[in-house]
């Protein structure tokens, strides 16, 4: 009893988020931290890097789960801050059209993209970032690459799930693709 | 016991659907059927006719929940296929960028969409439909309208919990607002 | 012979425009200067307002050519300067795609958009503007309106051509549209 | 005389076309022609197959001027149907929202996309095609290629001035980047 009483509502218990992961697929939001020019072109792509249990380092894009009750917005913004610190400045877009949907499945093989834990349905944005940003949590840091540098299978073999296949339709969504 | 057995793996029984819907955003697809002419311009609107069990009308989208290890293109087909019938013909787009998130809150004025059972949120599709649509499940019929017609007045007073809104927002991304 | 040494190099004197207008179609940028709350959700809509020759008022949206050898971000920034003045801070986005495509016809009826001039085709853009606005040019002020107020057919009335709908088609993409 | 006689309204004689081109951006559509399966997912991309008068190889996308009075739509139909005969059954889509623009400048360097010839602004979208391809006029062949094959380095080094990076573009779009 004091466990339900414990939880805020609106939030999954850490049991109820595991039953729930095997029965629904799970909202999740994607932002790909951009620096951009005066003009808006992108000039940067941050990614942040990771040092796995196994010492394996990774690359990931800002990613989190949207809550009951939040807006997409509000979540974009929550994980912004858990990854970047609160003074990145992010501007999220006017508008709520994602760049893509990605499709995180348990099962490989079905979609580019793959979570062992879940189905996860992620809405992508680009989100231009012009403040200072310090990671947070469990990343080390945050490093800034050129698209050329992003797209290049150095950085694209760090980046495990498929998010380099979402960081490189991130690219041709902003036309800097190369 | 038997209630367990009978559950196919990755549906939610309805209570643990009413857990669910209490603690997190529940994924869902609709789709905007239109008549388009040889150069894809839209022509008419379908829309689902409903009668409450206390007689009221209402006109509804095609929607419904992406089911677990389900793809969104998937779960568009089979909510087409359930509310059009077998042989409606959809073409679901090549592209899963939808023209709109829409985000239903139990709570109402967070956004213009409101469902008092859920926060439900919602990838909208326009989709071009050339087959004969029979409509089934609960809908008595699906009545074509032209742009003009759909975003009147008269139309959009059926159209409860905003869906007469993510109409209108199909409508300007297909250019036919009036 | 002088005329033709003092036309820049890319830029059309006034008769070769006449010609190029009853020839090609002319491409155009537009933008919906917006103002949007920390979640980059659109407060408010910014319009131009003008007095013709005839003492008519009329709002209008930021609009102008592509020059030769000019990109469309630079064609954006050009005509917001001009529109807004120089420290209207304007963030032009990410991506180029735009969130629809408009074509003003000479002739009244083929598309929502006329201009007796010529057949433009405009690449419409939200810009969130952060900055002090000052109008310039021959716009006598910008003021600024709500979602619900730049729906209204009181505002609607005085966006001649079209651009009445151009604006509903941005609000609709931001997810304000009432 | 008699030549401007000739010219049908709103089309430019060849000359008047080199002068236009060295001042103006000149609007162009482009297609990217795929096959689709059941549930609208890219299965194959279309590319035809052309040989120039030094003999070199270069696979090309669909693209061609909109022509003055034309609308966006129907120029791509009829470019759709001079670069696939007239049985290709092409679906334009709904939205005429492109998934990029892509700028072609006569000098290198300023984007990703380089046309000698002229500066030309295109409006690119991908169109599923579920007819029989014909190729006519200049292409000798039209070839499907799966995702992958066509985003292929093989592939990429035939298609000059850029179509490479539009086509990987469209494949991000539609989700089918490898």
């Amino acid at each position: 009893m004091s466990d339900i009483t414990q939880i805020t509502p609106g939030w999954l218990g850490s049991e109820e988020l595991e039953l729930a992961r095997a029965r629904m697929p799970i909202l999740y939001v994607e932002a790909v931290p951009v620096r951009v020019d005066d003009s808006g072109e992108v000039t940067h792509v941050g990614l942040l890097l990771r040092i796995g249990s196994d010492g394996a380092v990774s690359r990931a894009l800002v990613s989190g789960r949207v809550l009951h009750h939040e807006r997409v917005r509000d979540a974009l913004l929550r994980h912004l801050e858990k990854d970047l610190g609160p003074v990145a400045l992010p501007r999220v877009p006017a508008s709520l059209q994602p760049f893509t949907v990605a499709e995180y499945f348990p099962t490989q093989g079905v979609t580019p993209f793959h979570d062992p834990r879940q189905h996860a349905v992620s809405l992508a944005y680009i989100v231009p970032v012009s403040g200072d940003c310090r990671p947070r949590q469990d990343a080390l840091d945050l490093v800034w690459f050129s698209p050329e540098e992003a797209s290049s299978a150095l950085v694209q073999q760090d980046m495990p799930g498929g998010q380099g296949v979402l960081l490189r339709q991130a690219l041709a969504h902003a036309g800097c693709l190369t």
